[in-house]
Parts: C-alpha cells; sequence; structure tokens
C-alpha cells in the first residue's frame, strides 16, 4: 500500500477518498478491534456514537448482541453466476470490505498496479468524511444457496443444509411479496448513521457485480428492541414500548441455550441426509418479516383497546396485571368479572415465552416508513428481524399461534419474509484480502 | 388542562403519553420559543442535537432558513373535502398541532370534556420518549388548491393564485409518476430524529382524517445541503460534496433578495386577473424534485469522468480551476490543450449562478434510498428541495439548461415534481388552538 501519484499532480487516490494515514497502518488483514476512523468526525446534527467502532472478527459475527444501532440498511442479493467460486471470490470480496468498512475506512483495497484516476473509485465516497457510527454487517445464507426449489443443487451444497434451514412455512394471513421474500445472500446492515449503513451496503452491492444483484432492500430508522440492559426500551408505530422481555447481550448462559448453534444440534444437524453442519457452530439463525401495520385504523381505535391488545399500558409499558415495564405479566391475575386483567388473545400473553415452551429470541427488529400507499395511507410498520438458535421451534410455533389467535393481526400485514443462516464470525486474527484469505461462511466451502 | 381521572384508576391520560408537568404550563398558545420538551431524553444511540428546540411562529416559517437537520418526512395531501371551512378548520388543527409537536410535545390538546381512555388517544405516542430532536414542520400550498386543472375554483380561491405558482413546466427527460408529484398540500417535517419526523408527519394526517388524504411521501436520510455556514458540506449519493454554493442563513441581504417574497413582488402578483395575494409576502416557493440517480452506473465509470462531470474534485471538492472547496470556480481558465478545465457541459458550470443570471436558490435536499427496484439496483438518489422567491425566474431556467445540457443528466431521471407557495409564519405571540385562533396561510382566507 504505497503512496501514488495519479494524472492529477500531487493529488493521492488516498488523498481523493479520505484514506487518512492512521488507516494505511491497520491495512486490511486483522482490523478488528482497532478503533481507526475516518480523520473528520461528521458537524452539527451528527449522531451521538459516531466515533463507536465494533470489532468485525470475534467467535459470532457482529450485529446480534452488539447493542442495537439506531438505523438499519438490510439487503438481500440472489446469485447470478454458477460457479462456485465465484462465490467464494465474492464472499472473500465482503469479508474484506466489511473488515474495512466496519472500522471506519473506505471499502476498497488500494491498488497499486491499477491506474488510479482512470479507473472507478474503490469506494463510493458519500461516507468519506463520516465515522465508523457503530457498523456492523451480519451476513447471512438462504436456503435458496443449498438448493433451488425444484431440487436443483446449485453449487455442491445441498447435503451441507442444516435440517433448522428448513423454509418457513406459509402462516395464516400471509400476504408475502416475492419482491419482499427470501434471497441467496442477506446482509445486515446496521449503524447509527444512516448514511454509513446505506454507503455499506451500496458498496458490497458494486463489489458483487457480475456475481449477484440485490433482490430486495430495506431501510429501517427506529430500533424496536433493545438488545442491551443498558438501552431504553424503544417504541413501535403502535406508541408501545416494544421488546421488553427480549433476549439480552448480558445474558450469556440464555445466549448459549437460545441463540447460538451448538456442535450437536439438531439444528446444525443435515435435513438432507446427513450432510457436514458443523460450519454452522457459533452461528445463529436470522428470521426477517416485514410486518406492515395500519397505523391509520389503530389511531382511530380506543386508548383501552388498544391496551387491551397490547396487554400493556400505553405509557410505562406496564403488565394490565400491573407493576411496572419490567415486572412479569401475571397472566393468572383476574379482575372483578373474573375474566383474566391481561386478555387471553393479547399479544404479549401470546408472544410470551410461556406460551411458547419457554422459548426466547433476540429480536433486533426497526420501524419502517416507505412513503405511502397511493390510498392515502402511510407504508409503515415493523422491519421483523430476530435472531434463534432454532426456528423449527423457537419461530414457527410461536408464529402459528400469533397469526391464529393474535388481537392485534387485525392491523397486521406480513408482505415480506426470509430465513438466512447465519455463520459463525471470522476468527480473530485471521488473515482477510489476500487471494486465499479468511471469508464469512468459509467453513460451508472447505 | 386540568388533571384528569380515567377509567382506570390513579392514571391521568397525562400520564400516559408522558405529558410532563411543566408541558402543561406552556399550552397551546404562542408557545414558539419556549424550550419545553418530554420529560426523558433519548438514552444511548440519540443523535445529538435531540433537545434542540426551534420556534414554530416567526416572520417566516421555520424549516426554511433553519440548519439544515439531518432526517426529513416530506409529505402531501389532497383535500377530499368541497368546503373551504373545512379546509380552514384543518389548517387550525394544524398549525396548533405543529406549535406543540415542534415543542417536543404531544401532538393532541388534552380535553377535559372527553372520556379519555374510551377514545383514541390525541397523540400516537410512538415519540413519548423523545425530544424536539430541532423539528421544524413546514406548510405549503400547491397550485391545485386554487384550481383544477380544468379551471375548477374549489375553495373560491383562484383569483388570489400568485403568478409564480405557474405549474412547472415539462422538462426535457421528466419521467415523473403521478404518484409522487403534486399534491393540495404539503408539508416538510425535519428534525434530528427520523422516528420525531415521522411521528409528525402521521399525526397531521391522523387530524386530516375525512378532510384530506396523504398523496404521496418521501423520507430522506441525510442532508445534502448545508443552510448554515457552521455546517459541514455534505456528499450526495455519487460521493461529491453539494451545496457548497447554498444560499446560507448567514446572508439576510441575499435572503432578502432571492428568497423572501416581497410585498411588491411580481411573485406576489395574481395571475388571474389582479387577485390580491398579498398573503404571500413574506413567504417563499418551495420547489421538489425527487430525483433518481444511477448509482451503480455512476459506480462503475472513472474517478476522472465523475469529476469531469461534476466540475469539482471528488475528495475536498475544489472546483477543477484549482484552489479549495470555497474557492470561486474559474471558468475561464483554461488547460494544456486550451480546453476550459473546468467542462463547458459540467454540473457546477451549468448550475453556477453565473450562468443563471445571478439566482440563487436555498436548497434543503436530502438523501433518500427507497429500497430496490427489482432489478437489482437501489431505488436511490437526491429529493431535491429549494426555497426560492420567483421559481419561474430562480429555477426553471436553470433546469431547464441542466436538463438539455449537463452531462450528469445521463446518471438522474426525476420522477417527482412539486411546487408549493409557503406562506409566511404564524406571527409571535398569535393564539393558536382556539375556535378562531391563528392559523399557518390565514392571510389566504381573509
Amino acid at each position: 500500500m504505497v503512496e501514488q501519484d495519479d494524472a492529477r499532480p500531487g493529488v493521492s487516490r488516498r488523498a481523493i477518498l479520505g484514506w487518512a494515514g492512521a488507516a494505511a497502518a491497520v491495512g486490511i488483514a486483522g482490523a478488528g478491534g482497532v478503533a481507526a476512523g475516518r480523520a473528520s468526525s461528521p458537524a452539527t446534527g451528527a449522531p451521538t456514537g459516531a466515533s463507536r467502532v465494533y470489532p468485525f472478527t470475534g467467535a459470532h459475527q457482529a450485529g446480534i448482541v452488539t447493542p442495537a444501532q439506531d438505523r438499519l440498511h438490510f439487503a438481500t442479493w440472489d446469485l447470478t453466476t454458477t460457479s462456485r467460486d465465484d462465490v467464494i471470490d465474492l464472499l472473500r470480496r465482503w469479508t474484506t470490505a466489511a473488515a474495512r468498512l466496519t472500522q471506519g475506512l473506505p471499502a476498497g483495497e488500494f491498488d497499486p498496479g491499477a491506474g488510479p484516476y482512470d479507473s472507478p473509485p474503490d469506494d463510493t465516497g458519500e461516507a468519506a468524511d463520516l465515522a465508523a457510527s457503530g457498523l456492523t454487517l451480519t451476513f447471512g445464507f438462504g436456503g435458496s444457496l443449498f438448493s433451488t426449489a425444484d431440487g436443483t443443487d446449485r453449487f455442491g451444497l445441498a447435503a451441507r443444509r442444516p435440517a433448522a434451514l428448513a423454509d418457513l412455512p406459509h402462516f395464516p394471513g400471509d400476504q408475502l411479496e416475492a419482491a419482499r421474500t427470501g434471497g441467496d445472500l442477506a446482509v445486515q446492515a446496521c449503524a447509527d448513521d444512516p448514511q454509513v449503513a446505506v454507503h455499506a451496503i451500496r458498496n458490497l452491492s458494486r463489489l458483487a457485480f457480475g456475481t449477484a444483484a440485490i433482490r430486495w432492500s430495506q431501510l429501517g430508522y427506529g430500533r424496536t428492541s433493545s438488545t442491551s440492559t443498558a438501552q431504553r426500551t424503544p417504541r413501535n408505530l403502535f406508541g408501545f414500548k416494544d421488546g421488553t422481555a427480549n433476549l439480552m447481550a448480558e445474558e450469556p448462559e440464555q445466549a448459549e441455550e437460545h441463540l447460538w448453534v451448538a456442535a450437536d444440534d439438531d439444528a446444525a444437524g443435515g435435513a438432507s441426509g446427513g450432510g457436514d453442519t458443523a460450519w454452522m457452530t457459533g452461528g445463529s439463525y436470522l428470521v426477517a418479516r416485514r410486518i406492515r401495520m395500519t397505523v391509520e385504523t389503530w389511531d382511530r381505535s380506543s386508548l383501552r383497546e388498544q391496551e387491551q391488545i397490547v396487554g400493556r399500558t400505553k405509557g410505562e409499558g406496564a403488565p394490565l396485571s400491573g407493576g411496572t415495564e419490567h415486572t412479569d405479566p401475571d397472566f393468572a391475575a383476574g379482575g372483578r368479572g373474573g375474566e383474566p386483567l391481561i386478555p387471553i388473545d393479547s399479544h404479549v400473553r401470546l408472544a410470551h415465552p410461556s406460551s411458547n415452551g419457554g422459548a426466547r429470541m433476540l429480536r433486533r427488529g426497526y420501524n419502517y416508513t416507505d412513503g405511502s400507499d397511493g390510498l392515502g395511507r402511510l407504508d409503515a410498520g415493523l422491519f421483523f428481524l430476530a435472531y434463534v438458535r432454532d426456528p423449527r421451534t423457537q419461530y414457527t410455533p410461536m408464529q402459528t399461534a400469533l397469526a391464529r389467535d393474535d388481537a392485534m393481526s387485525e392491523y397486521l400485514r406480513h408482505t415480506g419474509s426470509g430465513l438466512w443462516a447465519v455463520p459463525p464470525g471470522v476468527p480473530e486474527g485471521a488473515t482477510m484480502g489476500t487471494p486465499d484469505g479468511a471469508f464469512v461462511g468459509q467453513g460451508l466451502f472447505t
């Protein structure tokens, strides 16, 4: 990585894109944990935490138990190649770029052999003045990567598809749009600055040109869950606090039980005939659901009705059985007429672990507003993201019950869906950015 | 505004929605300039400036020379009523709500006569824990409010339509979608927290139910212009600094010349036969253009080509004639071959005041990313917002030249458009929230 002159005298490409001297020293290998960042920090109006930097490497991918950032850009890609090597090359390029971007560096490697001024910049530049902003990039593999609907083994991976990556069933009331559902590859970009998250997805997509094309993407703008007890419980677009009972980063034992795939998991056991699925050990499964909320109808329902549907008070977020936000709901508590204080069809009751065999999830969803629908209504709702050790036991039964019985369903419409296997992290100290360097999901291909 | 019991003993509606005691003291009249705010401030990850509060009242509406906030929710409505009184009532409700929301208060007045628990909440609640976050709400009137395309005078306002509010012409290359164009009423909500901006638009829409329906709305997530010399020049999705030559709040004489409608303006003079258009004195005109950028194609063009198209360097943002970002471009400077250093068809040359009879604008646009287009490309670009004293001389000639000659046009597609008359502000000290209280645009109806 040598400083190069280019066609415009005295201006190096590195200077053009705001490369700081410190950045060059970090290099592209083992950037994890190094608090490098772009030289200048945002001026007025920048989010706090702009200088927050999370390590890219580790036993698990970042962006799962990482305290939920405020902004999301989520995207899925379909592979346009038929070559397994192309897929591996893409994952290598993505890994190298992700290791840089998450540390606040431009996406691209500096290539001293290329004519820098007469080739496209190796970073699109719109985040050149912005800090890392807590960016995490989390990669997932969809079922379609392993085999298509007609059973074609596209890349010789069918035997390595985990049983837990079975397609989600059709749930009652689903109104899924193909253009918001599925995808061979998925990346969750979270940051405290939306421009940083969008920049990351855009540069990953640029690096995928010719190998994979974006299938769909979704922006989210206000986390709807806390993943750390240090975070205040946020409100969803129904105006209620959401995710009070979420699995938190401060519960490592709960994470071992509910979040991370273990070596001897059924979840890692191949459904397709004893394939080796050990590559998922230390990984997790990501369920995404785009849930449109009919907010205009909700806004015309009474406060009483809203609280009966949710099962919590709107202000404090306390269960209707009493107490404060973090008081455990008492589902047995009855009112004067003997009927339960927390209604049988309330959301909090049906979604509670006690109604779901003790299953817990790490929720990491975001509010979204995608303009309006042409009928005078906002296209707004919840982009639900949840990480689980096994979706077959931790998501599907709960969503089946919710879709059938939840009083809230009247105000919800599931319009997009996806399930991805999220492999473990790239190990600390791994070398990235070389032709045979480490990459995310490497275990699947070796 | 008396504390009320409701059906749930011991819990007041005000408490339910997080009304602070201080908020009650502010009331709904003359809230401008009072730095009230919701009791709690965001925990981790909140934008800086969350506690920033701008006055709602003043000679001009807020949200124009106000230092550009980081987030936008822009929406337009079509009136579904045929009653002029309904329109006035709506503007009164909106004014009252805006005076509250911009000060960090819930949208609704507290109505002690209503049964609080068995009626819908008078605020949707999702911003209950968030501070004012620099929210401004800026209201505009579209040409269709004054008369429909077939000439119908819907509300007896046709004679008061300013000549400057003539419909924008069709520009070369326009690919406008009806579902992203026009609207009887427009509101620009800007804040440093997107949830606050979305909350404001949603509550205005809720208050419009039965009178007006949302026509379209647009979120933006990174300002693309500075409106104050204290702000760093941001970058657009081409990765270039944008709006370097913008009209700034620190140039009051320039604002008088280029921004605010004066009493004897042609711009205020009725086109439709000598109507009284004095109601626009102190107002401005808002041009909105949704400009999709074909970023995938741009990203594959060389740095040289990108800089030749923009006419500035990508890193520093300096004109290609030399200097630094704020150096005036020297359009006469020639290179070795005699050709101009800043190309004839470059964006900076064609958009520069010197190419446009000295006309300047106050630009206030935002980046947008609305997912992807189903063809593997991001639906991303610039939501261009500009305030001018007279769009006929300050916008239309410039856009005509750009659409015809700008080398950048190859990478741009105008998909939405609108022009609104933005009346002056509600005067300081005005009484709002009463049946005959002051409202934005009142001069048009009196």
